[in-house]
């Protein structure tokens, strides 16, 4: 597992290369997706290439579920599974270029075996799994601190909070304050850090493929809204916290008329 | 005016040195103020008063206002006031160690001369004024792409978002997308490097007395939501935005219902 963990950090290091470099030569294309605020750029699928091309070097048989060009959908999880968003937070990547995330998820028939957030501008990435833990860079993080809800920042997608699904406005009222990055990447960070004690949003394999894993090494609670397990197939709503934030959480749900 | 810039540099630099000693030592006091929610550290009243010793030493005859120990009402305007928050962000600074700013700004005979925003972990710095320009450390900050509101994300306070005051969902949903930072010195950051077109919020004077000057001197737009000009005395409802944006928001104000 050590030669793979330092494979896959090699390659973040030179995709994050290959990013920095586009911000400086400023001439990315940008292309939208779903609606106006769906963004890909040139850069996305230049770095998920490169990444794939890494991966196939490294594990010819290894399947791989990615964000752009067509790889987003598998249906067999079965042997060894990359899973990639070459840039978590395209908005934010083309309009501040800054606070956005290259995550990368290995799974091993159907098992989270190693999480990658890299928070390419600042330069911070986190990693580890079940079997090694998890890490900021080189040092070892703990076990967060069990916060309960009132103790915490929430981190939330802007739409669920508008429209009050599942009772997010509860869920924030009752936390320390809510807070939105547009990066599901960053969120996931602030959480397995122990610096926020939730995350609530609508998300895809690649937004929660890396955070998942690294959150179990942990004992942080996460699931679909209703409580069941991921189904990494297209968008759900997703719900991670602290185990008791998570308990709290799940009962606001429960009570939710919509 | 050079002397001054100078003088106010180091003392930030002192004041985050201060900060950093305190967040290794970990033993910090955290007290409410208004809610649960409004915190308050023996380290904002630390640097608080370092910061007005030397804004005594330096000018005397100069007034102050500032978030803490009383010194948050000021009538006279007349001469020199320095207008302090010694941490911006404070249940950031708290529960997060990060996502926390330095603020101060200079104004004389009631004009803003001066602004000093300084993210303290990410070591951070952006000051300038009318007379001088505005910089990000020592680097030269060009004004900012007018973007229309629907060109770039927005910045807002959890509880107008939630409530729609002033139309401010609409505000968001004709942007690309809403942020909530939960500190206003990151958010005017933001806003005056060109990676935000806006911002909304409830704010007190020490909130944007700094980020004004410097958006004003960038021939960017702010004003209270009335579109008046800012009070500078107790907390009120804050907007700024580029020229464009300001002015698509105005519209979606005036239309607004409360």
């Amino acid at each position: 597992m050590q030669i793979m963990i330092n494979e896959i950090k090699n390659w973040i290091q030179e995709a994050a290369e290959i990013i920095k470099k586009e911000i400086a030569k400023n001439d990315m294309t940008v292309d939208t997706k779903e609606d106006r605020k769906d963004l890909v750029t040139n850069v996305d699928k230049q770095v998920q290439d490169f990444l794939i091309e890494q991966m196939h070097d490294f594990d010819p048989e290894a399947k791989i579920l990615g964000e752009e060009n067509g790889r987003d959908q598998l249906t067999d999880f079965s042997g060894r599974v990359f899973i990639i968003d070459p840039i978590d937070g395209t908005l934010n990547f083309v309009l501040e270029q800054e606070n956005f995330c290259i995550m990368i998820a290995v799974y091993e028939e159907d098992k989270g075996k190693l999480g990658f957030i890299y928070n390419v501008m600042e330069d911070t990435l986190l990693w580890g799994g079940p079997e090694v833990g998890v890490f900021i860079n080189e040092e070892n993080l703990p076990v967060p601190a069990d916060l309960n809800l009132a103790e915490g920042l929430v981190g939330m997608n802007s739409s669920m909070y508008r429209k009050n699904s599942y009772n997010a406005q509860l869920m924030a009222e009752r936390s320390m304050g809510v807070r939105m990055s547009g990066c599901a990447g960053l969120e996931l960070i602030s959480l397995i850090r122990g610096k926020r004690n939730a995350y609530v949003s609508s998300l895809a394999p690649w937004d929660y493929a890396a955070g998942s894993v690294m959150l179990d090494a942990l004992n942080m609670k996460f699931s679909n809204i209703e409580g069941g397990p991921l189904k990494f197939n297209g968008r759900e709503r997703f719900i991670a916290a602290t185990p008791t934030a998570y308990k709290e959480m799940m009962q606001l749900v429960g009570q939710a008329q919509n």
